[in-house]
């Protein structure tokens, strides 16, 4: 039987997992793929492109399913134009990262949207809470990409406790099997996001080489530094850092980061060629600590159909991997 | 009903919950209360003070109920006449972290006593089961005291897969109330090594301003960093560093840790008296992640049947945070 929550419950959704707003990444086919599962897909909206958003909208016209789309809050900010484009896609859900969404918070609940905040500390979660969220997302440091430094079995619970039942909690940050969704509901979570789970898929919008990168990775190979966006002249907000695979070009910077700041016109030039040329010993594949978990490309529908087997089998205690040592 | 697993049945105790072997604060005291409790308590013979050792272990004579004792395997390494005075007490088992287990190994396990071994990632878990760990427990960064980089829940998974169901896996670092058992133990763990959790408990020997602090601390008051160890001149092998609260002496020199070696005489000496006079803006209290889920001193054995009963609930699906929003 399906696992319900209030989350599956608000989203109308079968499965309570969540697909990650993944900047570039998490395009309409992952979109598509991960809402016709049953889970449920967000469109990663990231810094605002334009024409890029109004394609991929255009595209999930014919979705037929709950679907969201994600964006990067401070970024949104400098092109609030982007979320008419969004909500006239007429998505259950907006989600927003990384910045105070009450500016945008009104529009959205307006539109009859939902507002998916995504939070790294207490203090954030107040701030979406007051300005209406509807879903907290606690974000753990342990996730792809930008976060901060709260582990998520830290953080998960303080966000639940401090939510006391008024919203629903999702977790996010290691997530990338059926024992991590039944983990985290036993933290109290009402679901689970992923995001480095969903770039190894199929539909997922990366090179096949950065795919293959993250399945090969064990999990200690990740690290969240600043080098990354230092080195693609994009520097964030604090306290705010890219949690990415270890590369060459990580290795060769960690620890002199000012030295990095004193060459950034070189670095960065070489940095772009690298992305442009899919080189990815300096390119960075941004991935989480997931990445120990992950041996194989599915499709996305499959992940998310094993995820939810693998944990109503756990929560029932019908399957434990503890019993095999009984 | 009590939660069975490997890892009670191998140590013959009834609840899945072990006391860490935390260096002068688990005495004989703490150790006496958890074990008869029904967890297992471990002694914290830490650096090994042979005239402390010898106190405790004898106090723990009339214990009658299963406990453990714990070192630290390098500092053990330069004084292994402890482990005879250990080993004289009787213990159900010797736990080891930090370092080579192997001189020890055969020792142990001739004696009778079960061999726990603590790792933090998979290289030193494959060292534990080729020198015949009977127990895993596998420590995230989360962890109060000495540890490395890896989190809970990317770890716990990645060892419980490693053992392959050969020997039971223990989860520890952040864990702190029966929402950590449970989860943990649909990661596949059999049980929960706890330490900050048990500090703030009546039968800790630890100052009962620490204990306070650590009631009064929220989840993000804690780093780890190599400034403790700096500041009293005990100087660790790498990968592992020291996490506590964050206090004045810390927030003075996180950055500046060179600068902090230049100085080392001078800020070892004052870091030495406030030790003594119990100043600590400037001693540091070792302490995890888990404090912002602390908030109380209990008696330990309440501790235990807490943490027992709320995960008993938990599995058992008969109590669930999500249930509240249904
Ligand atoms: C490749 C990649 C790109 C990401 N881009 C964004 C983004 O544009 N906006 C955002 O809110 N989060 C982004 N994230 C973070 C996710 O929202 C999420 O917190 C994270 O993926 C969860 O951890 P996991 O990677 O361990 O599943 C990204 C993550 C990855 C892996
Ligand atoms: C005050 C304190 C002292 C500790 N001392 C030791 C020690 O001497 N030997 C050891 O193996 N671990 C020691 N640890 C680490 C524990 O073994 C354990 O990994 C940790 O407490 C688990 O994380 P938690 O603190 O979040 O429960 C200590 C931990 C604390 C909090």
């Amino acid at each position: 039987m399906p696992i319900a929550t209030p989350l599956t419950r608000l989203l109308e959704i079968k499965h309570p997992v969540l697909l990650a707003p993944m900047d570039i990444i998490a395009g309409s086919r992952l979109v598509t793929s991960v809402s016709r599962a049953g889970g449920f897909g967000v469109l990663g909206g990231g810094y605002g492109e334009k024409a890029w958003l109004e394609q991929e909208t255009a595209k999930l016209a014919e979705l037929r399913a709950p679907f969201g789309i994600g964006f990067i809050t401070w970024s949104l900010a400098k092109r609030p134009e982007l979320l008419d484009i969004a909500l006239a896609a007429k998505p259950s859900a907006i989600m927003l990262s990384f910045g105070d969404p009450a500016p945008f918070a009104s529009r959205i609940r307006s539109s009859g949207a939902r507002l998916i905040c995504q939070v790294q500390d207490e203090t954030m979660a107040r701030q979406a809470l007051d300005a209406g969220a509807d879903i907290l997302i606690a974000q753990g440091t342990e996730a792809g990409g930008h976060g901060a430094s709260r582990t998520t079995i830290d953080l998960v619970p303080a966000i639940v406790d401090l939510a006391a039942g008024g919203v629903p909690v999702v977790a996010a940050g290691g997530i990338a099997d059926g024992r991590g969704l039944a983990a985290m509901m036993m933290l109290g979570a009402s679901g689970v996001l992923l995001g480095t789970r969903f770039y190894a898929s199929q539909e997922a919008d990366g090179a096949e080489e950065a795919k293959r990168r993250i399945c090969a990775a064990n999990s200690g190979a990740t690290v969240r530094s600043i080098i990354f966006d230092l080195s693609r002249n994009n520097v964030w907000p604090a306290p705010f850092t890219g949690r990415c695979l270890v590369n060459d070009h990580a290795r060769r910077w960690i620890g002199r980061e000012v030295e990095l700041m004193q060459n950034v016109a070189a670095v960065s030039a070489e940095y772009a060629a690298a992305k442009i040329s899919g080189d990815f010993d300096i390119a960075a594949v941004i991935a989480g600590e997931a990445v120990g978990l992950i041996h194989d490309i599915p499709p996305a529908a499959e992940i998310v159909e094993r995820i939810a087997a693998e944990a109503e089998q756990l929560l029932a205690g019908r399957r434990n991997s503890v019993a095999s040592l009984a």
